[in-house]
């Protein structure tokens, strides 16, 4: 028994490690791919991901006896734990051939690099093919996984385990009852917030500078990482040690770039405080995407758009950037940060706008997965809800439904994690303060030792100990609630409204 | 037959996709890696080398029975070529047990990120029990392996088909017989070149500028290519479409990067002029080492320090760096950068002395595989006769023996093809000549389309379609001689030191 869980962890150690190259491959792609080499990585990175599956499948004749002794409680509460996660993508692998993981791989290795062009050209039509493949594919890979009532479940899934497309429904509309009339008053609020005076000149290197300055600062460590340079920022773990994460450079405007460094930085938290001794098995993991957004989140809206937040930085700011920023007060400058106001672009949506972003993406994904639309008309759907929620007409594409790298990287799905975090950053934020008093105190002296090690001993160094639904229920004592996210919108902009 | 031989290369195009993972792997490790990502970065690598070797031997079932028929002469001659030359490495895969080849990759690995630390620090003591495992694993491959007379061969053998150490040996020595005496007769020229007129302050940013110029100038396409830095500059290719190369700069002295640029360019136009067709078989792969060097020289040296090439390029460096350029003329500078000096560092070298360092790593790394030396004795070893043939005492084995990347990669065997492609560069360079009167007239011109053309057709676009010695007959009408590249240097340096 001990010798056959020690032959199988030795097995999972490998595909961990095999697995780190096609991130390696990912990354690649995406900060420094030379035109022309699209084509050739797409095969490569089809080519690797078959291996990767194969290697799964082949931990076969060990798991199996292993998931008999986990039926039968023989397992000790470790070992339980990572025979289950194993099982649990076993088993989805098991049900999706070799070759229609690498079709996929390669379907959407090519429709990105399409994506990327059809984005820059705003032309949806060059771009549709692909999506049209990609969703074709999905609703396979949903049959092949099997689901109950709805396809998009299965791919759901995948993203968050044990979430429905039921249950969201339910939290997104809540929060679309909640958002739509706060909107309204934030429109109606006698009080205008005027962004511009955010805006000039900032050379790029000295921004470079400024973001690795925040990054360290948060306890991001560039001796295990990286930030450089790409389309949508995004983060990556090769190994605790090697966890790099991309920012994008507005010339015109820091906050593009430095938002979405503590965003990713957030999520390279989280990456490096997985323990180094359990890489290779699921302790060594993540829980899952909503729980790596509420750290992402938590560090970029509920920290790094607060008063106590600026009240350190924006003297280094302003030390960095005397222009235009030396004349404006730190009260003018947290209203301009969190100026409400709805606008095209998901990434740039200020906090209370984003989740409509997303109810809208989950409604279409939704549909389209389930076959009710099609993607051909995805343009129309996309500008018509968008009218109806946000009270704007979309020029055009690439301020509409190009704008997101999500579908073209066949992750549907994906979308309503980003919703998930946000209310779970509410809720953990709110037990970080109940545990440590001082919290905001410390931030605004800069010291983000105490809650980054907070989050360290809650949440990131137990892996996959926990699912979410534990992890949530153990941190802040209860399970998962809207309250804490809506309380936190309705005190903050009500506060800076005046409503 | 047929299909038995469509699927042999369908197979052969996976691995070889698979392959260019492992190198995207070492690119980034040499290009990006944080420091505390090395040791996982091993691991990833060990792993995906292993796969890649049981990937290899897997063809075995389609490779045989095809073996079979080249032996009983039954293949057409492209199916020949391939299976000739599959045969080659799978042959050698077998030897190779999956679990030592897992383990080389580990130990390089580990052992190159201990000597970068090591050379920083002149540490020799902190290196060599890497290196002595190394040299260990290196004799087990040749034992593994098989070889006539000499260990040595085995690995000269998988970076030169064919070539064995005892032909090199000649060659060596005729060549240290011509350089000894040849370097004396220019110390005691009357002519004294200084090298210190190339020397100012040059602004990094403004040499990527100028190296990309020129990169450019020659042909590179860097649209399916990237230029960037790392210690030991070095070319790789992932496909003929995504073709990387590095270099390295020095603010006080542009010519180490812009001579690694045209050096490493010269590699990356051979892999560029690669027919993208034949990717994933022999024919979409340089024929060997040699002859990929004698691309980068060809470039480096007959063209990049010869007084037509200046012609051209010279007022555009001085337009680039007025400072110290301006004030020098093109007879000064042609002199200063042809200066022959003895000196440490071996990829820093002037092309006289250039080869001396080859013979001198040669016999030592010789003589260490065949066990008549021992790691331990390196220092002392490589400074007495570095003394005894460039007349000069080692300051420190940063100068020294720690000053090359290759041992620590397991690369024993691999230097001698650096004297071979100065061979192969002069007797190509000729031949070309012959076949394009004007060609120093087209130089002078900034004009290197009708060479690149020449270079494409007579030696990129076969692939492995020849053998080394194959091709030196077709391309120049004679076996390989060394009396082109001693001509060459009596002719340029007679007329520089006025002999």
């Amino acid at each position: 028994m001990t010798d056959l869980f020690l032959q199988f962890k030795e097995k999972l150690i490998e595909l961990y490690y095999l697995s780190s190259a096609l991130a390696v491959l990912h990354w690649d792609r995406e900060v420094n791919m030379p035109k022309k080499g699209v084509l050739a990585r797409a095969q490569t990175t089809a080519a690797l991901a078959g291996v990767l599956h194969e290697k799964l499948l082949s931990i076969k004749p060990f798991l199996l006896p292993l998931k008999s002794n986990l039926d039968d409680g023989k397992l000790d509460e470790e070992a339980s734990i990572i025979v289950r996660e194993v099982w649990r993508e076993f088993e989805k692998a098991e049900k999706l051939s070799t070759d229609f993981v690498k079709e996929l791989a390669r379907v959407t290795s090519e429709a990105h690099a399409t994506w990327a062009e059809a984005r820059t050209k705003s032309d949806f039509a060059k771009f549709a093919p692909h999506l049209h493949k990609i969703v074709e594919l999905k609703r396979e890979e949903a049959k092949l996984l099997g689901y109950k009532d709805s396809p998009y479940n299965a791919l759901l899934d995948t993203f968050e385990p044990y979430a429905t497309a039921e249950e969201m429904s339910i939290t997104l509309e809540e929060l679309k009852d909640f958002l739509i009339p706060f909107i309204q008053k934030i429109k109606n609020s006698s009080v205008k917030v005027d962004r511009n005076i955010l805006k000039g000149e900032f050379p790029i290197e000295e921004q470079v500078k400024f973001n690795r300055f925040v990054a360290e600062k948060m306890g991001y460590d560039l001796g295990a990482g990286r930030i450089d340079v790409s389309t949508h920022p995004f983060t990556i773990q090769f190994h605790p040690q090697d966890v790099r994460f991309t920012t994008r450079y507005d010339k015109a405007d820091v906050f593009p770039a430095l938002m979405a460094t503590i965003h990713e930085a957030g999520h390279a938290l989280y990456e490096q405080g997985i323990l180094v001794e359990n890489f290779g098995t699921p302790f060594g993991e993540s829980i899952s995407l909503g729980i790596h957004e509420s750290q992402s989140r938590s560090w970029e809206n509920l920290i790094g758009r607060s008063k106590p937040f600026w009240t350190y930085l924006y003297p280094e700011l302003q030390k960095e950037f005397p222009e235009p920023f030396a004349e404006t007060s730190l009260d003018n400058f947290y209203r301009a940060l969190n100026c409400v106001e709805p606008s095209f672009i998901r990434v740039e949506a200020d906090e209370v706008t984003y989740n409509l972003h997303i109810i809208l993406r989950f409604e279409i994904e939704k549909e389209l997965v389930e076959g009710s639309i099609e993607v051909d008309d995805l343009p129309k759907i996309w500008n018509d809800k968008f009218k109806e929620y946000f009270g704007l007409e979309v020029p055009d594409d690439s301020l509409g439904v190009l704008q997101d790298v999500h579908w073209s990287g066949g992750s549907i799905g994906y979308f309503p994690t980003y919703t998930l975090g946000n209310l779970y950053s509410a809720q953990f934020y709110s037990a970080s303060k109940r545990d440590i008093p001082d919290l905001e105190e410390q931030i605004a002296k800069g010291e983000f030792t105490d809650f980054l090690q907070w989050l360290r001993k809650n949440i990131h160094i137990h892996g996959k100990l926990y699912t979410a639904r534990d992890l949530v229920m153990n941190v802040t004592g209860e399970p998962l609630k809207s309250k804490y996210f809506i309380d936190y919108l309705k005190k903050k902009y009500s506060e800076i409204y005046k409503l």
